[in-house]
């Protein structure tokens, strides 16, 4: 890891910049090469600075319960909002007893969510905005479940993650009680250093079917522009805790993995195309008159022409999960949108019906929130709902 | 994490080089940023790999019990050495039913070790090398303890770890189950980009003390030179998983926290100097004729000075362990000696009788393997114990 960081500070944010812009390849030039630039994450604008950009390396998110009212969660916003924008800027919180943990350049993100529960506190719901039905594949454990309040951290770096996670909850103790937290991984540098979408614990490349970064499209996929004024510039965040059952998906030869995805594992592509991003040819049939994509292959279930033009922005987190010496793998599946319930309920519907991955999937754990749009200096998270 | 990786490919290599000659400070010349250059770190040499170079930022240990005799261990350890070769490498080993998840340039090592038991099969046990005496601070947990066999893997990103390791333990399904799994993380990247010596999770700089690499006092350190002819060029590998009682430490102050190291919390330098690296002034007397290093600082009591010049090799991996919404936070503490019994037991035993910092840590997990030397292109891990 020293190895691998020590050039953060020289050639990252242009890398940054790249990234968040939807992955062009860098070449590094000498004017960023020469110059120490910033990893760090400004936690200020239009929305949450952690939503729209790439899974981090490391993240946690931790849900919790809520323990106060309506003023007192307004107290815990303007805590957080202070916290966040100390963490984020690589300072200690106040108060923080272990400071030399707070580093700058780790790209420190620290997204902040509301459960469906405190807008029986506060009204004005998000249009859409409620726990998802349980759906007939799910296995959902309470432990994994629900939550009247998100704090999702992302970094580059573990230390980071886990120090500021500590400062949160801890800030958090008078007014609200972890009641889950979850710990996931993502890798979205190629072997030659370029940015890819990743993939998770099966081995598919996940997240191919986003609207880019900076588009129109992604605009109005994520950020909301209906619902309650407070909510402008929000979108929606739920988390799914989707166990891989690796022993089975490993005992399909790779063609048959390919035809549950609809996709090639090599590089993506759909079995129609060649490159990751050539858009899936539905229509396609193969010379005995089948359909290459399959009907109930993944990626045509989720593609957005089947889904009346619905889309969502998915992100991915690996887990692994240890019981004693026995590992439990899977993905902790995140989607934004502007609607739950407009956006992403039929889709989930479809999917829970027909998708031929379920058999190799298990849902065991499912959370909503509602993130509020980001703040200016002087401003705090919530604001114009809590006051 | 797509924003931070996307220049490995580029200036990973001179960095690690620069990581693994002690941490000489970096500059991104033209040259470097304009070749591409490999991270991938190779397999081979008189070592094994992932020794001598500072903790990777996210490593997986796995301890065996081993269900077969000699000839099975030496067939399972070709099979593993040509795993090594391939995930070293970034080629997917052979039989890998997720080949596109071993990825180059992930700075992926693996260290295999055999424990006290093994000897029991093979003859030839190293001097020294017996499982630790349980000490009176020692609260051991047998499913953190012990072990035949140990793969420990290291690497820029979890996903190639996790990969990997699901890769070894299928290879060794035949030869050995695993009995317990340690993840661990660790930053040594300073919020400039330059390397650091990393903190622990109770924020204090941990492993200034080393002996630098590439100096004799390094290869004196670590690597046997004493022992039987198979064992030239190896090393040992002390696991102690020491859980850290965050809450009562962070109710000392700083002051009461760094009498307890014998160190200042903010560079990690010694209380008698200014610098981390600056030698420890273990005569020093304050004002009131007190020593300024206490007698039972952590510092004083771990320093060559004080052991008859004997020394470790230290590295950490900082770990979190969630049971439901509480988690327990720790070190996996590493110690690398050409000599258990000759370096580490006695430092080990000062260490339990006086430490001041035992009142805040409690050693839950102890495990110690010899790590065979390194190996050449046709050779494979062990070859001269096991053939």
């Amino acid at each position: 890891m020293t190895t691998r960081r020590q050039f953060f500070g020289y050639a990252g944010a242009a890398a940054a910049g790249a990234a968040a812009t939807g992955g062009a390849v860098v070449a590094l030039d000498n004017d960023t090469a020469e110059a120490p630039v910033s990893r760090t994450i400004s936690p200020y604008g239009e929305h949450q600075a952690g939503i729209a950009r790439a899974a981090p390396a490391v993240a946690e998110l931790v849900s919790f319960k809520l323990g106060t009212d309506r003023a007192g969660l307004g107290r815990l916003m303007r805590l957080w909002t202070s916290d966040i924008i100390a963490l984020a800027d690589g300072r200690a919180a106040p108060g923080d007893t272990a400071p030399e943990l707070a580093v700058a350049n780790k790209s420190l993100t620290v997204t902040v969510g509301f459960g469906p529960r405190v807008f029986e506190l506060t009204g004005q719901r998000p249009p859409g905005l409620d726990d998802l039905p349980v759906m007939k594949h799910d296995r959902l454990q309470p432990a994994w479940s629900g939550g009247d309040l998100l704090v999702m951290v992302g970094a580059d770096d573990a230390v980071s993650v886990v120090h500021a996670v500590r400062r949160l909850i801890a800030d958090a103790k008078p007014f609200a009680t972890p009641i889950w937290r979850q710990t996931g991984f993502w890798d979205s540098t190629g072997p030659d250093g370029k940015p890819v979408t990743g993939r998770n614990l099966f081995g598919q490349v996940d997240g191919t079917g986003n609207p880019a970064f900076g588009t129109p499209e992604f605009d109005q996929t994520v950020w909301s522009a209906d619902g309650p004024d407070w909510f402008r510039g929000g979108t929606t965040l739920v988390v799914r805790r989707i166990r891989l059952n690796l022993d089975t998906w490993d005992e399909l030869t790779r063609s048959e993995q390919e035809r549950a995805v609809g996709r090639k594992l090599s590089t993506g592509a759909p079995l129609t195309g060649t490159a990751e991003h050539d858009e899936l040819d539905l229509e396609a049939r193969d010379a005995d008159g089948r359909p290459v994509i399959a009907q109930n292959a993944h990626a045509r279930l989720s593609h957005h022409s089947e889904n009346d033009g619905r889309r969502i922005f998915r992100k991915g987190l690996n887990y692994v999960h240890d019981t004693g010496a026995t590992r439990e793998s899977g993905l902790i599946f995140l989607s934004h949108q502007a609607d739950v319930a407009g956006q992403f309920l039929p889709l989930l519907a479809r999917l829970d019906a027909v998708d031929a991955l379920n058999e190799w999937t298990t849902t065991i754990g499912s959370a909503v929130f509602a993130l509020p749009p980001g703040f200016q200096p002087g401003e705090w998270l919530g604001q114009k709902l809590l006051t």
